[in-house]
């Protein structure tokens, strides 16, 4: 393991937030309002400041890092594509390219044949939505209230959550409520009634809607950032009947989920169900090198084999993001690494995170699966009232205080460590994240 | 200059194309009709494929390896940052981002002052339109039917051509006719005349629409692949001056113009006019790792000071982005790549393909500046008939066959070599381009 390193440290640190604070804009923030932590370097599931403060990454970052920071095989990968040839136009066949859609294709379903390389999640959602809706003729995309999958036109309105409401110009978008047994939107009270539910909702609605006039329904596997709101049993073959039954193609959005997060090389691995389309991002390449992608069912992909498909982009199969997906995925089989992520899920993270909600009186669920987990904070665990925002920044300043980086949205904390989290270190993080809920418990 | 590596060559190059046909889905193409070049390599203005085959690049691939192929300090800045940090999550601060910020911003005017990173055009695109729209509180926008922005949701709709047509899912997106005397929209017959109508019909368009629902003026500086369009001088001081009468914002994209194309750092270096927005991607680094983003006005940036901005991404201001950023802005100060650019604009490209188009029959114009320009092919000179595809096809496998990688796009050749490209490679491109023509034009 890499070892922080102080060189000027503070200098160094104070350099980098002044020239932020100058010229960076940052994503989804009020800007006078930004105050960000420095991170210098990072190796497996740490990071440091230039001074050589260290956080255990319980956050992945923005749930990416799968393999860590630094892997050694990814960063050697990188280093020689990039001395080999960084990049080349997308119309021209490139062996590493090649070779990348070939590694992700091997852990897939045999009905997904092709792979359209795309820079991240949000332009692999445009393109699995312009996919469905030429294959089909229809131009309706049915997906979550509960769900994010990405910020550019399309992608930003297929989203469920806050961000799409000042965002509201594609058209053809229809939203949904899925299963959440904790807060059912169905009056359900047992987890197979909420799906039965849930599923009689979503056709009621495409019947409401047109199935004729429906392309796709689109749905992160497991919603992340909503969340981690694992689907019930039932509740993904339930969708693909209904997608079937209507001739609707079924889009599954695996970009925070997919490449060992759930424990699983695809989420819906874990599911009764085989989709038509599947977006990926992130965990392909832990983010090394901007990437993501579409993997295509056969039959969609042969929808424009005469036909011209009307999309594309500049850096679509870049080859060093390429490079990237093959050695991580490479390290991924040869050091079983998505075997950890379920190992970890299933000994340490799940029985832990179970204790602490006992102990903890702030915790109303937790819920999860591989290294993808939330714990879910109510100000009372009757009528599950999330906790004020106020009590989520003092929850993340005691995490941090204690060298824990979580990832908090809403009233959750997510445990999302890098899928390479050792037990040892899974155990340590969760004893700082009860540490800090004591710590705010007793102050409030 | 690094040499071609012939290993196993066109076994490798099988594989290539094989594992290509197999599982790479293309952009903006019929896949059963497409027929990769294999690159395996490339250094300045020259790429090979596995078996040594080497050709000239007069396409900079997508118009965006503005200093040529391997360029060793951004080489060497790829690798020495993978070794560092590879990707780190936005909201943190990041040293190389905010130094990748300051140099971008040095050669801007002073009323940019903060830089929106995102993956490429496309999103630079979308996030600059929401800015636009957040700013002023108004949804359309107004931007050129000859015209690329980008393949996602709004940028594509923003796009004029005929990819916007399979994909107009966006609403509030106007289009209007730019300036383009050689295809007057506007029957005119002088450049002075066609830019005082062009600016009458825009003033006329948005006061028809309604100046109060009229967010952005969106333009390309200098329209791309719509066909190297250089403004007529006084068009964009005039395009300012009705933004400035109606409060809207004008975004000039740069994706493809930007850095040192037409042989300034913004292409509206050359023109009187300041921006409040400016899209970013390709040249920045020459899209050795992908990146793009938006220059915003102190003015527009002070708008989200205490407001939270509703977009975002992952992967906005990647560390290996960022790192490429930096070294290849260092490059082309410390070696004068834009100078070159325009010095082989002047003494080069643009008396040479002037005498071109007067020896060729098939050349209805040439146009462009720096190293930005578009040969136009017509059927019948005083007719402008555009050449049929097939006879543009031919010209393509001309050049090929001559060594030479040329840019087609309708019926145009556009000569886009690196902005490294050397006087006398700018002549050996421009003496295989005259032989293809003449060939084609012998064969028809």
């Amino acid at each position: 393991m890499a070892a922080p390193v102080e060189v000027d440290g503070l200098t160094l640190d104070a350099e980098t937030v002044a020239l932020d604070r100058a010229h960076v804009f940052h994503s989804w923030s009020a800007q006078a309002r930004v105050a960000p932590l420095v991170v210098a370097g990072g190796s497996g599931s740490t990071v440091w400041d230039h001074a050589g403060h260290t956080y255990l990454d319980f956050s992945s970052q923005l749930v990416n890092t799968n393999i860590g920071h630094q892997h050694p095989r990814v960063v050697e990968a990188i280093r020689e594509q990039a001395g080999l040839l960084a990049t080349i136009a997308p119309a021209t066949a490139n062996l590493t390219r090649g070779r990348a859609a070939a590694a992700i294709l091997g852990h897939a379903p045999d009905r997904l044949t092709k792979v359209f390389f795309t820079n991240a999640g949000a332009d692999a959602v445009e393109n699995a939505i312009r996919l469905a809706r030429l294959h089909t003729g229809r131009d309706k995309v049915v997906s979550h209230y509960r769900s994010y999958h990405g910020n550019t036109g399309a992608a930003v309105v297929a989203t469920g959550d806050w961000r799409r409401v000042p965002n509201e110009y594609a058209r053809g978008h229809v939203h949904v409520f899925g299963p959440y047994l904790y807060r059912s939107e169905f009056w359900a009270t047992a987890l197979e009634e909420e799906c039965e539910r849930a599923l009689r909702h979503l056709e009621r609605i495409v019947q409401c809607e047109g199935p004729d006039s429906v392309a796709a329904i689109l749905l992160e596997t497991v919603p992340g950032t909503a969340g981690v709101l694992v689907p019930p049993p039932g509740y993904l073959a339930g969708v693909r009947e209904i997608a079937d039954r209507y001739g609707i193609v079924l889009i599954l959005d695996e970009v925070m989920a997919g490449f060992g997060r759930t424990g699983e090389w695809f989420a819906f691995d874990a599911h009764d169900v085989v989709p038509d389309l599947v977006t990926f991002a992130k965990g392909v390449n832990s983010g090394y090198v901007p990437a993501g992608g579409v993997l295509i069912s056969s039959q969609i992909a042969a929808t424009f084999d005469e036909r011209v498909f009307p999309g594309g982009l500049t850096y679509s199969g870049h080859p060093l993001a390429m490079a990237a997906i093959v050695a991580a995925i490479g390290a991924m089989e040869d050091e079983g690494i998505v075997e950890n992520a379920a190992a970890v899920g299933r000994d340490v993270l799940g029985p832990g995170l179970a204790e602490l909600a006992e102990r903890q009186s702030l915790v109303g669920e937790v819920r999860g699966t591989g290294v993808f987990w939330a714990v879910e904070l109510v100000a009372d665990r009757a009528t599950r009232e999330p906790v004020a925002p106020a009590v989520m920044g003092a929850v993340r300043a005691a995490c941090l205080a204690r060298g824990l980086l979580p990832f908090v949205a809403d009233n959750r904390v997510h445990v999302v460590p890098p899928c390479v989290v050792t037990p040892d270190e899974a155990r340590e993080g969760l004893a700082l994240l009860d540490e800090a809920l004591t710590e705010v418990t007793t102050d409030l």
